[in-house]
């Protein structure tokens, strides 16, 4: 496996497919197919699993720094990859450093709230990694979609969200987003595949195909929702997501890539241990 | 690795490490340096990697069936394994199907409630495993030992506890209580470790040397909540700690062990599956 050089996904690939606040992305135009370098899965995952060997050694030095805290938002339409993202990315890391926190739909307490209050309760502490399986996203997403409240209230949404991620950095979190692209034709194939396989066939609900009929609608969501709140501290990502090891392999790039830039450090020791016995 | 026979630890000696109700464990009678049939750890490395590929499996399938919740409770002496035992049991199993709860000295808000409200909040939800590095025992464990609530009141916890946790069982919870039992001299060794290694040296903590002191009364705190707060529906086992490799195997094998006895299964489909094209 290390026969081999690295290759790594370069920095401007990755950077290719964050939003730029002010350089508007059009869905339509970012290929779902994309394998970036890569033309066979198998490089990819041997890739993949170098940059596990990383991703452990820096989550444990994160988690003793106890410094910051990490916040990762997975969106993407149904049979997107969110579970399998967060499966195949994080496994091998400590789980006593990551929660993930998977939004429903929202209880009656939960409603009788703002949206963002089921949310702030969920954010990650110091030395976490947090990851969102959906989340206040939804909120300008179904939400608009199926006219939940009225444009009045959810237009206001945006700005509300990125002042409440703006508040989320400036007191440490450092904020991931990403949005896992798909093409409505791969949906089509594993919506199929989850039909034909008897394994699969209890996680076929016949709700998604009532979704899939508003692929457009939330097609139009989406790209407001990634234009309008990817900003410098808490970036939205678009990931080509049609094969998920390139999918994986571009979350886990951006996830390393990122704990590294935060240069972690052990802690110093207490005072005065050169004197210490232990009875 | 597949090569030699499997050494599965057998369920009599899993069974021996269980405190029976009614027939209380004195902790200086058990040994905690055993390592069962295992001479050395690498056949006990390899049996337990065997081992994590059943409790993924376990544990995906334990998520999908979405009936029971499973709670884990690790307790010990400082250095006694918890982290260590969390980190090498759990590693591998998806992340959004586990959930770790580190009890730390209580804040203002959680003493301004009883002592269980902060852990009933924390217990697993359905389909979870959550995992209590330290727990409530606390409050029969440093609480007893350093007199931070009168007898009176640390006594009648036993009970409360004992029923606390039969509510949580006859719910749906499964619980599995561990005590990962070293010898003291052990843990001089550990702490001398951290002591001695410029890279764990940020670890050692002063303050654990007075916990050390009180060693013994640690031990008999411990006994008392071992024999009284074992029981059926959730017992605690004295995991033999000395050596790491031994203890993550153990717990390795009880948990596997618990989730196979519950026979989880995916669930069914929906009905009316069989018509459904997709457009």
């Amino acid at each position: 496996m290390n026969e081999t050089p690295r290759k790594n996904l370069s920095k401007e690939l990755l950077e290719s497919y964050r939003v730029k606040p002010g350089q508007p992305v059009q869905l339509g135009t970012v290929d779902p197919t994309a394998t970036g370098p890569f033309e066979r899965k198998k490089r990819a995952r041997a890739e993949l699993e170098l940059l596990r060997d990383e991703l452990v050694e820096l989550q444990e030095c994160f988690y003793a720094w106890d410094k910051r805290s990490l916040l990762i938002v997975l969106q993407a339409m149904d049979t997107g990859g969110k579970d399998g993202a967060i499966e195949h990315v994080m496994k091998g890391t400590n789980p006593q450093g990551v929660e993930v926190t998977s939004f429903k739909v929202p209880t009656a307490e939960e409603l009788s709230h703002d949206y963002l209050w089921r949310v702030h309760k969920a954010t990650p502490a110091r030395r976490m990694i947090g990851i969102f399986n959906r989340s206040h996203y939804e909120d300008v997403l179904v939400v608009r979609v199926h006219s939940l409240v009225p444009e009045e209230v959810w237009s206001q949404r945006y700005e509300q969200i990125r002042e409440f991620e703006e508040l989320l950095a400036a007191n440490g979190t450092v904020i991931l987003k990403f949005y896992l692209h798909i093409s409505k034709d791969e949906q089509a194939r594993r919506l199929q595949a989850r039909l034909d396989d008897p394994n699969k066939r209890w996680k076929f609900a016949k709700g998604d195909l009532k979704e899939r009929a508003l692929w457009d609608d939330y097609m139009a969501a989406y790209a407001d929702a990634l234009n309008r709140t990817s900003t410098e501290d808490a970036p939205w990502y678009v990931v080509p997501a049609n094969h998920k090891w390139y999918r994986n392999l571009v979350i886990m790039s951006i996830l390393v890539d990122t704990l590294k830039s935060l240069n972690p450090t052990y802690p110093d020791p207490e005072e005065g241990l050169d004197d210490v016995v232990i009875e």
